[in-house]
């Protein structure tokens, strides 16, 4: 997997990856950017976000549930020194949807969490990740 | 920091993070997916090449140095067997510019590495992280 960054004016970095998709990072106005962008650092969260989703997701379907909204909340720390890292990140799944099963969902989500998201093995070497879930059932 | 991210369609999710910026991702074809955004996990390499990015560029104009293009080539592997993590990953720094002293590339990359870059700091508990540089001199 690759991707390439290029410097495009001030802060604001241009990154493409493999898949032939780019986005736009800049730094806030306080560090020398202009704000055009997302953060470097926000795409860790973002990335774990997608990473785990597409798998709770995908499982959900397999298990035939009747998902109409689902979302993930983000929340990271980092430390208050350089490098400020992310010190621990948690997660929490909003399922909303039809006679959707507890223990199904359970299930998706610790099966993303320690068997298939890649984003979450690559940075849970240094970030503690914590998560939890909640369903909202719909008519 | 925070950030959310949203089911759209299919594999198809909208991250949002605290900046205010969003960003689309989703799936390969293969996997059910409709390719209509960057894959998560790449999210990792284009965050680890923006973070350093903008360390050192930053850092050379503090040394006023006359860099004209500045671009990072980022190469990851992931092992074979879920839940595949990056296993290591090598960036290769590439500046261009009139009269660039190689010891202030060199400072500024290793600052960047050693010191600065958050996402870096957060991923190499897991990743083995491997750089290079090379410098092209303008007329």
């Amino acid at each position: 997997m690759q991707a390439k960054v290029i410097l495009v004016n001030g802060m604001q970095f241009v990154g493409e990856a493999s898949s032939g998709h780019a986005i736009v990072m800049d730094g806030d106005t306080e560090f020398g950017g202009a704000d055009s962008g997302i953060r470097p650092s926000e795409l860790l969260l973002v990335g774990l976000g997608g990473c785990s989703g597409m798998d709770v997701i995908s499982i959900l379907r397999k298990k035939r549930q009747d998902v109409r909204d689902f979302e993930i909340m983000i929340d990271g720390n980092k430390s208050d020194s350089h490098p400020k890292k992310f010190t621990d990140i948690t997660l929490k799944y909003i399922v909303r949807g039809k006679n959707i099963s507890e223990e199904a969902v359970k299930r998706a989500v610790e099966l993303s969490m320690e068997k298939y998201c890649s984003v979450k093995a690559t940075i849970e070497g240094v970030a503690k990740i914590n998560f939890s879930y909640e369903i909202e059932q719909q008519d």
